[in-house]
């Protein structure tokens, strides 16, 4: 009774308001905030804490697009399945008697009691703990004992969640009409098959509830800028915090003999780095339907993973035949990342629970055969990232902090450093259905690499 | 300091909103909810959580009802005292010295503190703590030095709260005209009387905070259709969850030999059971100002009591006679039920703390001359009532949460097993004004067992 | 990440509400509120629990005012600063190279972040932990590192707060007009002098989240009525409690005596009582700007300083000769009072969190060169002011939950003992904007003493 007080208050202090009325004064107000928004610089405070923006977010832009919701690894067979929570919405995510994944509103038909109630498990069917509704892993009303021999069982169906499967990472959308999501499939797939997601197990996973808006979060994600001084770790890996001002040349002969290196090596599988520069890649793009971005990037000299010492913290993963120091990155809107080494991956969720609340697992996989103590070491593992992942959240919640004040006012972004977390609020604004804003074109390093 | 922070903010969030222009909004958004509601089916998930149908529910039905608030037998002498909070109204009730029990609205009518700062005591007179107004245990300002000589103390009294005791039990109403209650007064008296709770006494209580609606624990009180697999204890001793659908002849057997067993039995006192088959008797009816319901329940064969193993726990309560294997049901709406057999009674009270919260007490209560360690154990008396309440509070959470999603939608009701949860929402519907919603007439076993 | 929680999204559910509409309906809803108000009465419940009224009172009183924000002992050295919160504006108040206190909005100009992450530090600049920009300690924008070329730093200096300095009491207004400041400079300084707060240390502070509104908090200030019983140790030491109607010839030959004690005794430096009578001195009038009041009062026979045996805890501070029975007391509203004694002073600070919570800072200071352990001790410097402080905050937070019951009514002021909380109240209404409220004018005690 004890441990869901705080989440369950939390996540209903911004529900309801169907009624068309509301949504009409609910369009109102975010229009009436969205005047004070100047493209180029951040947004104005009540987008960081206002309750209907909030709302307006979870309609517009959580309830619309793709959401990242775990691994196809964890839940490897039929009836295994795990839950999560976008704002108020539970969903259960299930692997199916076909082996299929599937994912419902985890709410009864009958009275609307959650139906999964632990975090993740394994199930033949599934039961309401109420009064026993049985349904099957497909969804289907099976039995309701009770109802009367006329009750129509077939209108009584757990309500579906579309879910795709991009090589082993699951996403779901609670939409009608979900977002286009072929060229992310394309895009995706190809860079993570030979990361072998679907063949790897999670070797730990933590959570996190960061006092912050979920754009906050991006925002920061979307620059390097904030690197040099707050990720000691991060920067002696990589070259992403290297913009067009302060890449050097001896910087970017380091970063092109990065990138040579793993175009040279004879192999197979593995694709060579598709990001050659600094900096980041150009994302997200919403005339384009880009709400991803994937590329392998190089690492720096003498790391061949992102760990603490650049040594790789476990065995090669997925279809890898070498310890090469090139790194998966994808990231899909509004709620994933995922940095994979060789020989590990690390994949991040976001979601929201309320306008300055937001609920962050960050989980790092390994090889499905690696053992612990044998082949991997916690303390080896883990530390790259969770430094990395805290030293943002602490970065972010000084933030929200700070945009709560009456003083606050939208300051502006730099175009060597910050062009990423423009296109993010431009993006951001034009779901919101914000007018008048010009969203640059991304470019599709994907299709340049080929 | 500390404690009283949670509950005061809690309840804080849900109060003003006198003045017309608010409680017409409230109306009208009220109304706009209750389209969406259809009989025989569950409410619209708002009613769970929208701030706007918790004023209106306070305004309707907690500031217009009867309210249980606790047992005659916790405040034995004149100037005992108890107080309890119904949303933000606190409320003292207080032995008189005429013996007469009553009740105040705990403010003090200088500056508004609270003038008894405990859960229970004792006091001769009441005295505010923070400048020491005085009044009689009548409620009547007695003194308030420094208030000069032309001050007219008669028009300062505590503001009354009119006061019904039912044979022990005690029943306040913050309404200027509360609800009819001479019908409750006379069947729960009758039925009541036997079971001597105004010589019983306190054994124990446990106080819970649930994170649900007030309305989702009573209709899950209102129905044993969740009973088979969620209280294994209960299910042992009672009929209940046996209905017109599952009532096999050879239950209806037992049932028959049970009520029988009672009727047969030569007393004196003991009323014979008035309740004779499996289900639960038809309750509530606004039409007719039924908010009560009391009956006699015969037990499993085995069960003298409702107790882990049947036995009786403590020695026989009231005029009883016999360890005979009746018991005593009451509930009155909107806020209280209690199970007593003849060896011990438990009541359970309800008040709402916010639209997801709801504060809940349980009494034990046994003969008064009854010792502990001697005549009865609270390893054996408590854990009946114990278990059942807590897998019903769990039960109540879940479904909070799952009524919560932006995918809810009203279920249909068992005609079989849920009429009374139908009763029940539907006696809800028309007390907060919703039009066109026809109610069942209950039926009145008191009169029918005469 | 854990500790800001509660506080943040305390002090984010009250922000907002720029736009025009939105101020036009905070302004009717508080007229609407404002109409059950009865001068002489005490204020309608929604005035300590609306969230309108209290983001009213932010705009009208708290960005509008003078408010005490530390010593300036407390940061003797260029770069020394120290931070505050007013709502959810967070301050910081720094020590400049040219010595002069300063004070700004501690919110980064680039993205919003806080600058300043302690509560108190030093810095020889202030620099932004997300990406350092860099502002002198004068708040200007020395460097920001890929901003390009073309930018124009001047534009972009951490928004400026003003500053007051009375004496060593530093004081800070975020309005762009801030109140007159000028009679308070001339009573608070010339009182204060010879108490030598700038050169004084703070000993001990001590921190309270208080679960009631601020105006509750300064209501309980504004009177001793309720001093008889909550405040055993305050009411040896003092003669506040005696009022028009209760100064019995003997107490007012007590009182007459202690006046002439500190009158009769030959000093160059300590000014003579200013403050003649029981009871306090008439304060706020808002007609006449006066926020602030100030004397100097005698203690009662024995006492040389408010502690508990009326001993001396500690040596002489500032300017003081001897160990005299006065004591300076200055108040400034909306947040601030201090008694000081020959030997120790201590200062409450009072900030709004949200309606019905307030931070409370307190200090004692001593004077500079006092040794903890060997000139004073904690257990005999503290106790005095904390147990009087902590009785009054649980008489607030008792009158919290009295004021937000629906039975709450205004109740009437009594005109020997509340004048001053009426006073308060009249004061804090007339610059809320309510209309036909009369303000009685303050006596000026410090021109009468001249």
């Amino acid at each position: 009774m004890r441990n869901a007080r705080g989440f369950a208050r939390n996540s209903a202090r911004s529900k309801r308001g169907k009624s068309a009325a509301s949504l009409d004064s609910l369009k109102d107000r975010v229009a009436a905030l969205a005047a004070e928004y100047r493209p180029g610089w951040s947004l104005p405070g009540a987008f960081y804490s206002d309750e209907a923006v909030y709302r307006a977010e979870l309609e517009r832009i959580w309830r619309a697009g793709w959401l990242f919701a775990g691994h196809s690894c964890e839940i490897p067979k039929a009836g295994d399945y795990f839950t999560l929570e976008v704002g108020a919405d539970s969903i259960a995510v299930v692997r199916a008697a076909d082996g299929m994944i599937r994912a419902f509103h985890n709410v009864c038909r009958h009275r609307g009691s959650l139906v999964c109630t632990e975090a993740a498990g394994h199930a033949k069917k599934l039961v309401c703990p109420y009064h026993q509704w049985t349904y099957g892993l497909d969804g289907k009303l099976l039995a309701c004992r009770g109802m009367g021999d006329d009750f129509d069982k077939s209108q009584f169906s757990l309500k579906q969640v579309a879910v795709e499967e991009f090589e082993g990472l699951i996403y779901l959308s609670l939409a009608k009409k979900p977002w286009d999501a072929e060229r992310a499939r394309k895009v995706i797939s190809t860079l993570a098959r030979p990361q072998g997601f679907a063949k790897a197990k999670v070797a730990k996973t933590v959570n996190y509830l960061v006092n912050a808006n979920w754009k906050l979060i991006w925002e920061n994600n979307r620059e390097c800028y904030h690197c040099n001084v707050n990720h000691p770790q991060y920067t002696k890996a990589n070259f992403d915090h290297f913009n067009a001002d302060d890449t050097t040349p001896r910087i970017k002969a380091q970063i092109d003999a990065a990138v040579r290196r793993t175009e040279e090596l004879p192999s197979q599988v593995d694709p060579a780095a598709t990001r050659k520069d600094g900096g980041m890649t150009s994302f997200p793009d919403v005339d384009n339907n880009i709400w991803f971005s994937a590329n392998r990037t190089p690492l720096a000299d003498g790391y061949v993973s992102e760990s603490m010492d650049g040594k790789n913290v476990a065995p090669l993963m997925g279809d890898y035949g070498e310890f090469r120091c090139d790194t998966l990155r994808i990231r899909t809107l509004p709620n994933f990342w995922n940095h994979s080494s060789c020989d590990h991956a690390v994949s991040t969720r976001l979601l929201p629970v309320g306008p300055q609340l937001t609920s962050v697992r960050v989980w790092w996989l390994v090889d499905a055969n690696a053992v612990e103590g044998k082949d991997y070491d916690m303390a080896e593992l883990v530390p790259f990232w969770q430094l990395t992942s805290e030293q943002d959240w602490e970065i972010c919640e000084r933030q929200q902090r700070g945009v709560n004040s009456s003083a606050y006012s939208p300051g502006p972004y730099s175009k060597y450093k910050e062009y990423n977390v423009d296109a993010f609020v431009r993006w951001y604004m034009k779901l919101l259905g914000v007018k008048g804003v010009e969203q640059p074109r991304a470019k599709d390093e994907f299709e340049l690499s080929k």
